[in-house]
Order: structure tokens, then sequence, then C-alpha cells
């Protein structure tokens, strides 16, 4: 998938809403722990009401490694179920991964074949040898850690290196990286003043916008500060619409929060005209 | 397993060897393919003839990732075989996770829980709230990326943050962080002159050090400035080991070169002492 398809989905539908699909069986309505495979069940339901409202959707590995070989069969499972279906839908494996070369190429095989993800989230930290081998893929997409929306985040990422802060030199010299056009960038939602900033260093990539909702961050902030000519923002928001409720309507209700949103964003959109 | 323990076997076996279990089923024995489990049973017979060579094995997750949800199996397999058959040894799942806390807290269950590795590598950038979840497993080893064996090492860990080196300070604020008495860290073997200044910072932690052998790392290098006490060390070698011969004898070729290595230590405790 282009970013330029991805700006097409995001004006059509009016949303640059990225859903996250974190799912917790304590969570989820308590009547889907009797299907066979409960957290597709969840996702099915939850992707069949929200898919026209959204641009992505974004499965934490984590969640899915939680429940081992079962967790990895629903996660191929709804990959599988968002790629045969609704084909236009940007799907990013929040996994953070990288390593050494020739272990980051395993991993970038790993996320863009065999599972079929269009991005993967990558950790900046061993820099660019671990990078590049997921960047080597052609249509896909690499989503840099950069500024992450959590405390810690302060105790590196902020930190003067040199002349500016630690995550601006992750923004500066991945730019220097083979394919550097294949990246984008995570930038938490709850740091959002930074983003202007950052807007100069990265003008034209996409910038996947963790943190709104649950977290704190606020909508209206992150786009003052952080659109682009093509929108340039995926925002994501996972618990604040999943869980909206944990009766036999939890589809219907997790679609009504991500209306609340997708009329949010269509309104910035107009604004901006 | 505490360090205590891992001293222990230290002395006893002579060597502060760990293996790298990081199996491709391009580079193993062909005959292997034809059985069940290519992976376990390469795995197992590696095992049984280095397991009083070595005091660490350490399978990196993306290798088993890669095969997907068998991969996942034969990671179990081996990581149960170990602990049932020879489980003094510290097993180590290189996996280079991290993420915001509560998602940290599941990868810290699924690795040291459900399958009940002793020890678990952790990328540093997200700071304290994203490592924190892995140091509150009581007698469990959480392995920091400091300052890896790769080229990319220099993009971002050797650059001047404050007063001192990235790497350098993610040592020095990770001892502020809640258990720290837990955290071991990674220090690349092609960096060995480096591991004085770094023994300034963290005298008593052990050390898990790639890039000894493949990656072009000297072993005397190492220990003459990276040992403690403690002896304080985990010198790992994977490629180096595992893929000594593809033919009938590949594990007992393995074994010769982990006891040359294993010599090679032992040489070097007897000097220390």
């Amino acid at each position: 998938m282009t970013t330029d398809e991805i700006y097409a989905q995001i004006q059509q539908k009016k949303s640059f809403l990225c859903i996250g699909l974190d799912v917790d069986l304590h969570k989820i309505p308590s009547f889907l722990l009797e299907k066979e495979d409960p957290i597709f069940a969840f996702n099915k339901a939850i992707i069949d009401t929200t898919h026209h409202l959204c641009v992505a959707y974004k499965p934490n590995t984590a969640f899915y490694e939680a429940y081992g070989i079962k967790g990895w069969q629903s996660l191929k499972k709804t990959i599988d179920y968002i790629n045969e279906n609704y084909s236009d839908i940007l799907t990013i494996a929040d996994a953070k991964r990288g390593d050494i070369g020739n272990t980051s190429s395993l991993y970038a095989k790993v996320f863009f074949e065999d599972l079929a993800f269009d991005s993967v989230t990558v950790s900046p930290y061993m820099g660019k040898d671990s990078v590049e081998p997921f960047l080597a893929f052609e249509n896909k997409h690499t989503i840099l850690l950069a500024l992450t929306s959590n405390q810690g985040a302060f105790d590196l990422q902020t930190k003067i290196i040199g002349e500016q802060e630690l995550y601006k030199e992750v923004l500066q010299v991945s730019k220097t990286w083979k394919n550097s056009e294949n990246l984008m960038y995570v930038v938490g939602a709850t740091k959002a003043e930074y983003l202007a900033q950052i807007r100069q260093i990265i003008p034209n990539s996409f910038l996947l916008v963790p943190g709104v909702g649950a977290q704190g961050g606020k909508l209206q902030n992150v786009c003052a500060y952080g659109m682009n000519k093509q929108v340039g923002l995926l925002i994501n928001s996972s618990r604040g619409i999943i869980y909206a409720s944990q009766s036999e309507d939890f589809a219907e209700a997790a679609a009504k929060k991500a209306l609340q949103l997708q009329k949010e964003m269509a309104t910035i959109l107009m604004q901006k005209q």
C-alpha cells in the first residue's frame, strides 16, 4: 500500500482513525468466550462495524503472544480477514522489533510476508542496520519509534544528544537510511506540543499517534501541530473504542465511539480545506 | 535462578559460555528435515552434547517466529526440554521487547511464565515504565540492550547525551529503576575496549556478550576488560558453534567448537585466581 492510497482512503472516509486491536480475554464480553476462537470473533465483529470509519487497524502483538500459539492463530486469522474483506485498510503490526541485520530480516519477513501486514513498528536503538532490512520491502511501511506516549519517554528520548533531543536525532539520522521513504514514525498524542518541531524535520512522513483517549492525548492539539498536506496522521485509539461495552452490543458500541472520533476528524478535515 | 546460582555453575563447569540457538532450516543438516519437528530435533541434539560445556542457552525469538506457529511450538519444546533435563542452565529469550507499561507486563508474562524462560532481552528506548514490568519478576533477569555488537550501535548508542554516551546514560538511569538488581546488560564483544568504562558504572552486573566468533569479537579482550568478582560475563556464540557441521556429526562438531571455547574460558578463569 502506498501513502497516496492511504491519503485517498482518508479523503474518502473523512477519517484518519486507526483502531488498536489489543484484545484481552478479561475485557471482552463473556459470551464470546464460548466461541471456538474468542479473540478472532471479537475482532471480526469490531472490524465489521467499524471498517468504514477507520483507515487502519493495529493489533499490538503482545496481546496475541500472551495467548501463545492460539494467540498467533487469532492474529493471522484477523489479518487475513482484513486483507480479504477490506483490502484498502492499512494493517499495522505493533511489534516494536529490531535486531542485528540478519535477524531483523527475519522479523521483516514474518510481518510483511508471512502475516502479510502492510507495516510494522520498529525500535531505533540498534541503528541503521537494524532498521534497513525492514525498509527494503517495497510498498511496506516501517514505523519507527520516535517520541512515545508513555512517561518513560522522558528517560532517554527527550535528553539532549549533541544539539538536539534524542528523538530528533532519531528522526534526522533515519532520513539518511536506504529506502527511508518507507518510514513512518510513532509520536505520542500526549506530547502534541512537540509536533511542530517534529514537522520541521520530517514534513512529509506519516505519523502514527497513540495516546488519544485512555492515555489522555487531545485530538485537536495533535492536528493543530502535526497535520501536513496529505494529513500525515494516523490517530490510534484502542481501549477507548473496543471496550466501549461488555454486552451483546459491544461491536455497535465500539462503532459509536469510532463514529464520534470520525466526526471530529471530518470537521477538522473540512476546516483545513 | 539467582546470580549466585549462575556463578556456582560457572565455577563448576569452568565455563561462562552461552550458546545461541538461532535455528535456520536452510543451515541445519538436511536429514533432519524429515523429522516431525526439525528445529526441536536439532536443538535437542545440540543441547545433549553441549550442556556440560555452557551455562546458558539463548534462542533468538526471530528465528522461531519466522516459522510461525510451528516455530513457537519448537521454541516451547526446546525450553521445556532444557528446564526438565538441565534445570541448572540459564535460559535467555533474545526477544528485544519493550512497550508501554501494561503491554510490557504481557510480554513479561509470556516469556517468564508461559514459556518459563529465566531471562529476556529488552530494549531501553521507551524508558523506565517499559522495563520495570519485567523487573518485577523475582529471580528472573531482564537483560537490557546497552551497547550492541552491530555497526548501527554507532548511530545512536555512542552519541554524547549530556556528559556521556547514550549507552552509559542507559546504564546509569537503569540503576535507579525499581528492582534494578534484576538487570543484566547486553554489551557486544566487538566493542571490548568499552568494557572498562562500563564496569565503572555497573561493577557487579552480569553482561551478556554477543559477537564473539562470526561477528569478530575476541574472547581475551572481553575478559580483560569486562570480568568481575563473579566473572559477570555470559559470552554468546551462535553460528560458530551450532553450524560447525552440516553432516550426521553436527551435534558432536558443535560440542567440539563449544569445548574449544570452554577450554579457553577455563584457562582464563585459572589465570584469574
